[in-house]
């Protein structure tokens, strides 16, 4: 029989008439003959409704505690649905992590898969259940305590029972039909995109487009499981975007889409030695600070001068604008310590990051000077830039943001299918 | 090290501030030297918004889903007290029913305990936790599902666990501060009882007692668990009565409590052929049909009359009063099938039960006299009177049931200590 994942947002299971919606849906997929498993969020409100009971009882909470209170919002929903389909005539049974059982490590909060053994749930499919309702977000520490694997756990479940099963696709059902050729908040042209490839929406997850967890597609890739990003509230034939192998995508446009991001700082380190491992010795503290530097760009300057006798160059960097006081203290006291020499440390934290993401870059050329080309003809100033095989990034004053998301849109035709 | 079982119900769980009041009571009990096995409830309201949602989803629900979706109240109330617990610097750790595990039948939302392995919860005590809080109402069934107890369990596990560790004491907090001679809103000179015996508590729980669930006793009896129910919002000395083996009662009144009941009815067969095995020909029906009988009297007429030849007979017996359409459905499915004959059904909806309780009634004669005088005094007419070795009860007019209830706590002199 061949099997489907079908997995349910908070906003798509909020109360009892959308639980009921999203049951049609299941519905309607065994009526085409899959058998089903379905993945469901907390009703919407519950999980925050958790998590602030926790925080109020206890500061610094124990996680595994957390984890046990925080993972009853799924449970509840799993059972509503299997009640609902079973009201529909479509044999089901919910399954909490437990049962499943759904093996994770024992890091509570952020715990990652160990295994999902199908035993138990292809003993009911052969039994003749229809459909097993897992609650998201949760698994099993070898300890026998519940576990989360943190917001977003929901998505990156649905696609490890998706790999774990051999399904033939993995719908994850949100509040947006789809993925965007960039966010229609700040491009009134943008398209959706009806399919994108791993890689593509890989870098517009961590760039900020959030459709999908960055985790959930990493795992699709590695896995090969097709992902299809739809709306629960949109029944048209266009609903829908697939995430799927670069390979099932006929003919890509050089450019997929444009993404943004405000939550960017940008850090100088002014007159740093310029000698071997001087790269190690500044970012290896910040690593150790959890700093989760993004952009990386190095000046050499031609001249000497300031307190150092060597050569010297600028080190400049993009941190979250959140990480800012972290990333400044590990700056002075890795100065303090002896492990860098620098004269200044400049801070700009009035600084967005804006991406092409494409695929086609890959074989096609031209794509950067193009970008500049855009953004230059709008008199946006470049501060930094950064490129991987698939992306070209630049750090650009935020008031710019939107104009250069639309410039950028607009430069390689995106609007157009 | 000695230990307490320690049982809060929804209302002393209802909110953050009343799980902090709790887990004073139970850091209390640590201090004084204990280890303690904490049940808890879910916080009130939440199993009735849980069990609504079940019902509006699924008029006739799966049982093993309703177990699912409702036992998760439990789950949350049994993280929070931990972590509570915690912040006050006490070791606590939460337990669901499947990881103790309670083992229980598979009869879903009446499931009974099969037992109540101690390895784990031990374990942890011999690592230095403090506290085992255990989500009442809950266990897990052979098959793996979730079960519950049906409400009211959360005492029962309370006491099924003070059995399986042999505690000290097992403490039900609720809001009432113990159980009283009587209830204190019909008869003001209702006093509070510091002990009662096992049996008499049995008596007055299944005669409409709410403050202990009959099942819990029965429970508590079989296994000599010693049990206190006691205010959560009353901190002086005197809160509480235990509830104990005679043997710990020095010196027991006679009548220890005056209970009662509304939700009773009369039924009568009238001129039921009087013959050997017609009790069962009437009885089993009704038991088949799940009517709950209390009270049967019969009555042997002299005359023959009606439609029979042979002797004949009346016989009353008091059901529920919901249960009455269900016990007129079997009469006269039993009548038309020839199992019984009788000419008519008489049904009195407008009567209450009145019983005075008391294990000193098994030594002492002429409670019943005493009891019938005080209701003659007043003009009660008694409809049906039963009587077992603690107890009797008598049927009257419904409305002379409050004049009833005071005139017997004063003939037998309750208010005085």
């Amino acid at each position: 029989m061949p099997l489907l994942v079908m997995k349910f947002g908070g906003t798509s299971v909020a109360d009892l008439a959308r639980i009921e919606n999203a049951a049609k849906k299941v519905q309607a997929e065994v009526e085409r003959g899959y058998d089903v498993i379905v993945i469901v969020s907390a009703m919407s409100g519950k999980t925050n409704e958790l998590v602030g009971w926790v925080e109020q009882t206890s500061k610094l909470y124990d996680a595994r505690e957390y984890d046990a209170v925080v993972a009853s919002g799924e449970n509840v929903t799993a059972g509503l649905m299997a009640l609902r389909l079973q009201e529909m005539g479509v044999p089901a049974r919910s399954w909490q992590g437990w049962q499943v059982p759904i093996n994770t490590t024992s890091a509570h909060g952020s715990a990652r898969f160990i295994d999902i053994p199908r035993d138990n749930i292809d003993a009911k499919f052969a039994e003749g259940f229809k459909v097993a309702v897992v609650a998201g977000f949760q698994g099993l520490s070898a300890e026998g305590r519940i576990t989360t694997l943190g917001r977003g756990g929901s998505d990156t479940t649905a696609v490890a029972f998706a790999a774990a099963f051999g399904a033939e696709r993995c719908d994850i059902y949100t509040d947006v039909d789809g993925v965007y050729t960039t966010d229609p908040r700040v491009s009134p042209k943008a398209r959706k995109l009806d399919k994108i490839a791993f890689e593509e929406m890989l870098e517009l997850a961590s760039l900020g487009a959030k459709v999908l967890q960055t985790r959930s597609v990493e795992l699709a890739m590695r896995y090969k499981v097709r992902l299809r990003v739809l709306s629960s509230f949109d029944d048209s034939e266009n609903n829908g975007t697939l995430v799927c192998d670069e390979e099932e995508i006929m003919e890509s446009k050089v450019v997929s889409g444009v993404a943004f991001s405000r939550d960017e700082a940008k850090m100088t380190l002014v007159s740093v030695e310029d000698r071997p491992g001087v790269a190690s010795a500044i970012f290896g503290p910040l690593a150790e600070a959890g700093v989760n530097v993004d952009m990386i760009v190095q000046n050499i300057s031609e001249k000497n001068y300031g307190t150092h006798t060597g050569a010297v160059t600028d080190m400049t960097f993009s941190v979250p604008v959140n990480q800012v006081a972290r990333a400044q203290k590990a700056m002075k006291d890795a100065l303090d310590a002896g492990i860098v020499k620098y004269d200044e440390l400049l801070t700009d934290t009035d600084v967005a990051k804006v991406s092409v993401v494409g695929i086609g870059m890959r074989s096609q050329v031209g794509v950067a000077a193009k970008m500049f080309a855009a953004l230059a003809a709008e008199n946006v100033n470049i501060k930094v830039i950064a490129t991987s095989e698939i992306k070209i990034s630049v750090l650009i004053d935020r008031k710019y943001m939107e104009l250069a998301v639309q410039a950028l849109h607009d430069a390689f035709e995106l609007e157009k299918a």
